[in-house]
């Protein structure tokens, strides 16, 4: 026999969560995760699956019946959607502006697409001219593109302009919420989007391990007239629709503490009222960025194109990133991350999501963002931040 | 806008989970879920991961270096051990005996796999004799077997026959454990399994959603050297072991509460000692196998086959089932489910695993089962079951 190892008792270490997600999970919904379980089959479990998709439904904007939260990651919501509408030799259409545009293309390779690309640099959103170009050239049957780009804190905006295209072009459109859905305005009937997913760590204040995803009678309707089985067992959306649709049959085991815990996070969205959300983020992270900018330092974004939920902060000339954000965890508890690809090196992704955009956390963040830049060699100065930052919160 | 819906405060009724899982979650598991998160990358949360993965080694008896646990429940990880090592056009063997054997082929074919079965009756194990029959007519690349089939509760023993035969023929074997590990004796190693997945809801007491698995060297070699890439993103080995192997990079964010709960459910483990909730598990089913038996029922395996963890218990003559099933629930809490597949009305399927392997609840479903039983019309005598069990049951 080996010998049991030693485990010692669970102390995290306190953490404020503004990096890409996790972002610091609610109170309320830590509690519902230490709630004892049924079984997953059992009618409360039901009737938790059932509020889970009305809430997902409200989050959404949508009325699609096809609601439901993958057992997985935000990147196997990625997968059940393009896993399910790609089948093999369909052409694919991601853009290349972003670390999961870039996601989108390998799962849909695997799937057996072909992948074609629309280009826009990294920091940029895509251009509804180059979309266009991108149909005409390639024709593809599947269009992905990133609503909020964790990777480049880009929010894509004229959605319905994508979707128009797609549309005119009889190709389906799949949306990436999972930096945006619930921090900022996201209209899933409205824009006419076929399939939309997100995650749970990130604007709903949970912990990662079941994702929202949603798709229209349009894109059931392919997936449902597939030629060849879905290559992941998993997350075929025909299986899992028979646990998550009316039969409420057995097809895996639900992840029944983590809907537990994304049931309490969407019954907080819905008594703070989705428009209460959208602002909140906007108002929270925009004393972030009005912070930053009086220390002289801006973000690697347009304002019009400005994502608040995750912040692409410019690292000023002389600092070392890696520096910086080892000093803000080990010295203030306080989590940050670096650039990704393009961006390595060129910003910080400061997030502002969930229960993480929060006043206190901006003030926090701001001081001790402030500190140790000064410390670390930039020409800021952190009063002028942290009082910018503390005067738009201000509620007078 | 549509409107937000109304959702009222979690409360689940009490229950006592005696089906095939979840089991009842351990208090100190459950209070490990509603512990404030780290980020993915955190040292704090590789600490995690390695004290997963040494519970784990320990769990499984193996000193496998690719031992980690799937961001997923119990079937996600069945289709990262098949999808994984199935390449498409081989010949993969897999049980017809119960329902999860049929389930491995199921992925298999998706993986792009040739399905073929070795037969037993549902109730009884594979016998090697036919294994070895089947790789002398059908020559598999892969063959899977169910250690411990929670469809029909019987123990597939002669586990090191069944590794012996397929390395004799350059096959790989994976074993399901999902509802044996930590119940019952395995030892990866010693017998030889080249990939063993479980799950974490069952004889582990912790809540589904992080799925146990372990790859050998030779498993692993086969996986690194082929030919197609794994036709699943998110449950594609190599990707997989970029965030648990020794880089810890980033490929997709693990469900950290659900690690929390993993780890506490191992540390429950290595301080009871494997042996120890071996013994605890033989010991409180034998006493609800007792009180079974002394109402004149029996469980429909041999006894040599026996899997205290998921105790298939003969329907009596003249009762119905499905209203035996819906009164325990109803009027005491307690869940147990009915038979699948082709003992579908002939047995109850009654779990005793992990925190529900405890003479509290052995003693209260045996008071209960044997009350509603002669309720239903069945001609047994609950004394004489509830007195057997608790007999069992007395340290002294």
């Amino acid at each position: 026999m080996n010998d049991a190892p030693e485990i010692d008792e669970l102390v995290p270490p306190d953490r404020t969560l503004m990096g890409p997600g996790p972002s610091d999970v609610h109170p309320r919904v830590l509690r519902s995760m230490a709630t004892p379980l049924v079984g997953y089959l059992d009618d409360y479990c039901v009737e938790v699956m059932n509020d889970v998709q009305d809430g997902l439904r409200y989050l959404f904007q949508t009325d699609n019946e096809h609601t439901f939260a993958v057992s997985g990651t935000g990147s196997a919501a990625m997968e059940t959607a393009f896993g399910n509408l790609v089948e093999p030799g369909e052409t694919v259409l991601v853009p290349d502006n972003g670390y999961f545009g870039a996601r989108m293309g390998e799962i849909a390779e695997r799937a057996g697409g072909e992948v074609v690309t629309v280009e826009a640099p990294w920091g940029e959103p895509l251009d509804p001219a180059d979309v266009e170009a991108a149909f005409d050239e390639h024709s593809p049957t599947v269009f992905g593109f990133v609503h909020g780009e964790t990777s480049t804190g880009v929010r894509q905006t004229s959605v319905s302009d994508l979707t128009g295209i797609a549309h005119e072009n009889d190709a389906y459109v799949v949306a990436d919420t999972v930096a945006s859905l619930g921090g900022v305005e996201f209209h899933t009937d409205e824009w006419d989007v076929d399939a939309v997913y997100s995650g749970s760590q990130k604007c709903l204040s949970a912990p990662p391990g079941a994702s929202p995803i949603t798709f229209n009678e349009r894109a059931v309707e392919k997936v449902r007239t597939r030629e060849e089985p879905v290559r992941s067992w998993y997350l075929d959306f025909e299986g899992v629709w028979e646990y998550w649709g009316e039969e409420r049959n057995y097809h895996h085991t639900g992840p029944i503490s983590t809907l537990y815990a994304l049931r309490e996070a969407l019954r907080l969205v819905s008594e703070e009222g989705l428009e209460g959300t959208w602002d909140r983020h906007e108002r929270v992270a925009g004393a972030l960025k009005e912070g930053v900018e009086a220390m002289g330092i801006g973000l690697n974004v347009a304002d019009e194109h400005w994502l608040p939920t995750l912040n692409p902060v410019r690292v000023p000339d002389g600092v070392d990133d890696g520096e910086v954000i080892d000093r803000l965890i080990e010295d203030h508890g306080i989590e940050i991350v670096g650039g990704l690809g393009a961006l390595d090196g060129e910003v910080f992704r400061v997030g502002c999501m969930g229960h993480s955009a929060r006043p206190a956390n901006v003030t926090q963040f701001m001081a001790a963002f402030g500190s140790v830049l000064a410390d670390g060699g930039a020409d800021v100065d952190p009063e002028a931040g942290a009082g910018a930052a503390a005067s738009a919160l201000d509620p007078k």
